[in-house]
């Protein structure tokens, strides 16, 4: 299965192998990709995208897999990207995932995938986009992004999602003050995760009093993000997180926000690409790198400044 | 003072307002930044550049503070970066660093400066790039990056110095676990701070167990980042800290690896600075924003990829 158009309609079948193939050409930014990507394109947008992000020891992966099962009872067909930008492994070498693929591995309706920040030009938030997308047009009902810490990269990448929660947890020091505010504005629901552990409820007092004061001069029909309380590991509150994500999956629909979260992830996205493309370019052939390291060596001679060879650069 | 010519003048005769009035249209990327940066690059190159990251909660203020009384001691002058990429405060707005700043303020060798994620189109990193040559032409011997976090986009902006320290501090729950390891990786030196709570050893030990895995395979001549326990609320350890640096320096020296990481930081930032002009030329008109808002709608009437629409754009 080497043929871009191939791959494209195997994808469209909802094949899983076609999928992860085409997944790892997008993180190569192998040309392959762009037009098995153009012909499943058409095809995307039903998806509901789900982010969930938090801090490493909150409970994320388990509270996710919980979500999985959830879904599942309701027969829906659910896509996971478990997203590392600090790790190097791709393609479901992580241990965790490779313990959860083959938990998940009997069950053709759920496809897990774990990406990490593989490749040099390119960052990884583009092939998260194709990532998506891919899922998106093999007919997963809900696709979940899954971050591993709460950075601004993740940020960066939880913001393909339709519906962000933030998972947060008692007793991990000065919490809130840890997940920052840049980071806080981001969640859509927040999950309070290990829920039995003592300090859940300064936790979500925590939580309470921050929404308190952001909402203080909301419009009525802003979305308020609910606080949810969930014990992961034994399912607790799952069934409520469901709840609070359709909530905002309507009222996202109802006031038309949804296109226009939409429309600003593409033209995020858009602009992300137009950078890309440029570095491609510029630094794509041997003779563009020789020209390039030419540069270079003027800006450490201080004859010109990093921004005046960016500029020549440009003019080609 | 809004000339140009006259505040890179002012800046290269260690004028501390000069050097805000820069900054201050670095970050804003406006065009008067461009002439001043041209006059003053010439004359850049000599400041020893610090960074200092860690999680937080980990006492880098406290750390970075005592490092400058050190330095201070020794008669070197220095200026201090602080940055919170996840803040929209700026130019000295965080209440800590008021505070800093004003008990320095007394000092006319120390300048201190906060920066945020202001703006929209550039990121934060081509402006720190931009302090850092600034406080370097001022005279600064010594210029200090704090950042308020670690994450990928902290990693981003300690690149730009020389040497980096990484502040861990004991009992941050799996802390190690925390630091991931593309992180742990940037580090030159290991501060662990607080050494005077439980845990220290433990902290000290995974440290330790983390750089002979690392360090296994390395060259004689690597360097292998010390650990230096301290406790910067009194101070303890710090010219243990500053001695580490000074060892590093030296490494860099002696190596000529100090060049190999500026040529790097070089390349990295051209290539940047080509991404931040490209998104100028392409959205700075209203002409060119109507355009791109075309191809948005095109994009998300699925008639054109985002990749073949930032294809489109950048043809012009």
């Amino acid at each position: 299965m080497d043929d871009p158009g191939q791959v494209a309609d195997a994808v469209l079948d909802g094949n899983p192998r076609a999928a992860a193939r085409l997944i790892s050409w997008a993180e190569d930014r192998d040309d392959r990709a762009w037009r098995a990507l153009e012909r499943i394109h058409p095809e995307t947008g039903s998806a509901e995208i789900q982010g969930v992000t938090g801090p490493p020891g909150s409970g994320k992966s388990t509270l996710v897999d919980k979500l999985v099962d959830s879904y599942r009872e309701d027969e829906a067909t659910v896509g996971v990207i478990a997203v590392d930008p600090s790790s190097p492994f791709t393609g479901g070498a992580v241990l965790a995932d490779r313990i959860r693929m083959s938990r998940r591995s009997t069950d053709p309706d759920v496809f897990v995938r774990s990406m990490g920040s593989r490749g040099k030009l390119g960052g990884l938030a583009p092939a998260i986009h194709d990532a998506v997308r891919i899922l998106d047009a093999m007919g997963k009902d809900v696709v979940v992004i899954e971050t591993m810490g709460v950075g601004q990269g993740e940020v960066d990448i939880v913001r393909t999602a339709d519906t962000v929660a933030l998972v947060a947890v008692p007793g991990l020091g000065d919490d809130i003050q840890t997940i920052k505010a840049g980071i806080m504005e981001i969640a859509d629901v927040f999950a309070v995760n290990k829920a039995d552990l003592d300090g859940v409820q300064q936790t979500v007092a925590e939580l309470e009093s921050h929404l308190r004061l952001a909402f203080e001069d909301a419009d009525d029909d802003a979305w308020r993000p609910p606080i949810v309380e969930t014990i992961a590991k034994n399912g607790d509150g799952v069934d409520e997180l469901v709840a609070a994500y359709e909530g905002h999956r309507e009222h996202l629909e109802t006031t038309g926000e949804l296109d226009e979260r939409r429309r600003e992830r593409a033209e995020h996205e858009i602009v992300s690409l137009m950078k890309e493309r440029v570095t491609e370019r510029v630094l794509g052939s041997e003779e563009g790198t020789r020209r390039f390291e030419g540069f270079v060596e003027d800006v450490m001679g201080r004859k010109l400044t990093p921004r005046s060879a960016a500029g020549e650069l440009l003019e080609r």
